[in-house]
């Protein structure tokens, strides 16, 4: 990816006129006022190695696969959260890992971390380079120096059992990589998070990653049937069967364990027939907690959407706004729903209609499958348009989480209230979009985009202050401070409060416990 | 439960003649060569407790909750697995735990920990006292004495949220119990193991319980929202979102863990509404092999069944002669397959013809609704049976295990051949039953059902000497030591080559900080 930016063009796609106009009326805010990314003018921090390091490393992963280089390092260094952007536009010296090395093997993963627990290094595994949450934050904690781990080379689907429904993926395959490589063979995973273009395996597993299609083919922990786990004293492989009562469930020690116990190399993931058949509507409420109400009731009842996602009207009518134009009367106001059914076209049928009877009998007027066609199709544009918008001087990022179906909408509320207070009180219109986009029989995910102007000299300062508001609203809700985004750097000052003083106790006996000498993500994760 | 027996009734129900007859003739045994219980024989372990301890008991959980009573310690010191039931028929000295204490409140329990580490005594948890694996051992490990904590006063069904679909329900709680409770609301937790009628709430999370109906309701960790575990250092309250990314899920470093890191309080759990509609349907294939494929495809189609069991050719022609007259031509031969829907009119409906489709696709036969109706009906008679056939001298017993779909079948030929090898070469007959009770879309779960003649003097020795066979096949095999049933004390030497060594480390290093002195449940799951 850019530097700077979501996705490969170091450019990205200029904001129409009208848009621009937009926010400028709204927001107060244009291009000339926003900084941009100046390549020439941004510095790598210096490698804290020697060359005696060097040396060892290239003994263990071989030359050609350590490297200094900033333009190796640089992207590297950081993730792609509004924080992460912005200070690529402001900040011209980079905290940068100290060297790039990416291993072969086991072994060598094995070797690099038992070395670096010997030199005093740390070590942030690195797949996607997509963290929205600063989990690739290059922090050496006590130590002298910090690598980054490039899982590029565990590239491969290592086998496929057809009859069980199982692939075993390398921990550096990208979601499309992985799913063409399943497609060759008539199988897909059917995992498409929004960093879906980029994201890799590892990292779906390690930060316990949800895709848009969760509520047909699970969130990415559940699809997990095995996965290995190097660690500075040993190899774990755990999950032996699809299901055991052998004492807890040891895969779900490692995933979403963020390589703080080790790097994952390896995970063996549960791969389904290519749909024969794909089924779209998209229904309108009348408002967000009619909506929820029927959502809830089609999950409850478990009638087996493949995708099921509600949009709040704030988020419903600046949608609208943005596609423009065909939006006529009978597509305006209210809340959308979008659903899609995959499967066999009986299996997709049946589902679609029981589905569909639900939404109706709770208030749901049908749109027709237009509306869901055309979020099938942009499902993945929301991030780019984000770097254009921040080129224009607005503040745009997003935050989720997740609580009981009888808090849903009080959440919500909440949250919308924090942030919109938060960022209103700098100075600057805000609005805040939400979605529901996980379901479970007990509750959902909320999802927010917020979108503001950019204020004073310090617009991370800014999100940070609007995020930590929001954060303390969840919280205080008895919400999660992360559905799907992971802990990272960000989230871990709330990790306490989320699981208790207890709970951090066991997150870290398990830590020293494989990591004696600290040297695994030490910025990330346990607090 | 009775002493001896399953169920309340210390007499059982008696063999009919024609049933004594072939056991005799096929086995070789009658009732007169098997010795029965006489309770006026038996002999409790004398308590080790000072009256200082007792009085300090007494201080924490109240004078009418601490016991040494031999007919409140009895009862306490063994499971229902054949080695238990046969120790009751052979040994007249019982090893017992000390005392028997029943705290009412979390910090009763936090405070009896507390007494335990400084006292060095160790304490076992009892729920339902359905531990069919060694779980309730009264092992003191490196302590002075060992207490059998009885969940009993942990008995309400603490809150409903309708609207979330949860209920906070006392670990104490049994299934039955807990049914009511819920029903009184018109919710059903739906989840129906063979131990439901006795076992508790907190024994299903704390082994990682999975119910008949697991392929509708899921296994019982997939219901648990949150749970409270009472450990040394601390109460931990594990769950806070129904899905979450904030780190490993901690809900399941807990669920499994039988005791060892603390004492199971009480679990949030999953509800429904009672189903308004009931379906029922069984088919016949020709073979297991066929009827597996058939199965497998119904799962990784994702119909929707509620219940689904498919019965091997052995366990399918037993059953048949032991329901006798009954079954004419029609219900003959093959393998049985049981189905069950439930829901609305409409979900049960749809789900039951998309698995009636696929089932028949794959070589089914409809034997109609009437041989799944007859499963239901008997589905919690099968351990009174075993009492009645361990008094006639045979030797009954279940083991249980899960694999990948390509493994069901080898692993199924592994187990029945090691069984059989190993009685066989006992000098008696034996017939091993299997089934498949709980699919996923990877694999499935088998269980086998153990009918052979008990010879020589120790048929404990015969029956351990035989499982250790099969759990040897089954591990050989790839498949886990336990689907199930739990580890406790049975399975824990084949722990270390289930998880790993790292693995074990991993146990043991969550064992050490919040169990630092090492009294819970000593005898069971951590090597």
């Amino acid at each position: 990816m850019a530097l700077s930016r979501w996705g490969a063009d170091p450019e990205g796609e200029p904001l129409s006129e009208g848009t621009r106009a937009l926010v400028h009326e709204l927001l107060g805010v244009s291009a000339e006022d926003a900084p941009r990314f100046d390549a020439a003018a941004v510095r790598a921090s210096a490698s804290r190695l020697t060359a005696d390091d060097l040396a060892a490393l290239a003994g263990i992963v071989g030359e050609g696969n350590v490297s200094t280089d900033d333009e190796q390092r640089l992207p590297r260094s950081r993730g792609k959260s509004t924080p992460d952007l912005l200070r690529w536009r402001r900040d011209s010296e980079v905290p940068c890992p100290d060297a790039v090395v990416a291993p072969r093997t086991d072994d060598e993963v094995l070797a690099l971390l038992t070395w670096c627990g010997e030199a005093g290094v740390a070590v942030v595994p690195f797949g996607g380079g997509t963290s929205v949450v600063g989990g690739l934050e290059p922090d050496a904690g006590a130590h002298r120096a910090v690598l980054s781990c490039d899982l590029v080379h565990f590239d491969r689907l290592e086998s496929l059992d057809p009859v069980s429904g199982e692939a075993v993926l390398g921990a550096g395959l990208t979601g499309p990589r992985a799913e063409d490589l399943l497609a060759a063979h008539g199988f897909s995973l059917g995992h498409s998070p929004q960093s879906f273009p980029f994201a890799t395996i590892g990292g779906y597993a390690m930060t316990r990653s949800s895709g848009q299609a969760s509520a047909g083919y699970g969130r990415f922990d559940e699809m997990i049937r095995a996965l290995t786990v190097v660690t500075p004293v040993g190899v774990v492989e755990a999950g032996r069967a699809p299901s055991s009562a052998a004492g807890p469930d040891l895969r779900h020690w490692l995933v979403g364990s963020e390589g703080t116990f080790g790097i994952c190399t390896r995970v063996t993931v549960r791969v389904h027939p290519v749909p024969e058949e794909v089924r779209h509507e998209a229904f309108r409420f009348p408002d967000f907690a009619t909506g929820v109400r029927a959502v809830r009731a089609v999950e409850q009842q478990g009638t087996g959407p493949t995708v099921i996602r509600l949009s709040d009207e704030t988020e419903t009518a600046l949608n609208a706004a943005v596609a423009g134009g065909g939006g006529g009367d009978d597509e305006a106001g209210g809340c959308l729903c979008v659903t899609l059914f995959e499967g066999t076209p009986e299996h997709a049928r049946s589902r679609h209609e029981e589905t569909r009877a639900v939404l109706l009998d709770h208030g749901g007027v049908s749109l027709g499958p237009g509306p869901a066609r055309s979020w099938e199709h942009g499902r993945y544009a929301a991030p780019p348009l984000r770097d254009s918008l921040l080129d224009e001087g607005v503040l745009v990022e997003t935050l989720e989480t997740a609580t009981d179906w009888s808090g849903i909408v009080g959440l919500r509320d909440a949250v919308v209230g924090a942030l919109t207070d938060s960022l209103e009180a700098g100075g600057t219109l805000a609005a805040v979009l939400t979605h529901v986009s996980h379901v479970y029989p007990t509750g959902a995910s909320l999802y927010f985009t917020v979108v503001a102007g950019q204020r004073g000299d310090d617009p991370v300062a800014q999100w940070r202050t609007a995020k930590h508001a929001a954060s303390e609203a969840i919280l205080a809700a008895g919400g999660t401070i992360t559905h799907h985004h992971g802990v990272g750097a960000d989230h871990r000052p709330y990790l306490s409060e989320e699981i208790g003083e207890v709970g951090v106790r066991m997150l870290r006996a398990v830590k020293a416990e494989l990591d004696p000498h600290g040297v695994c993500n030490p910025g990330t994760l346990i607090p």
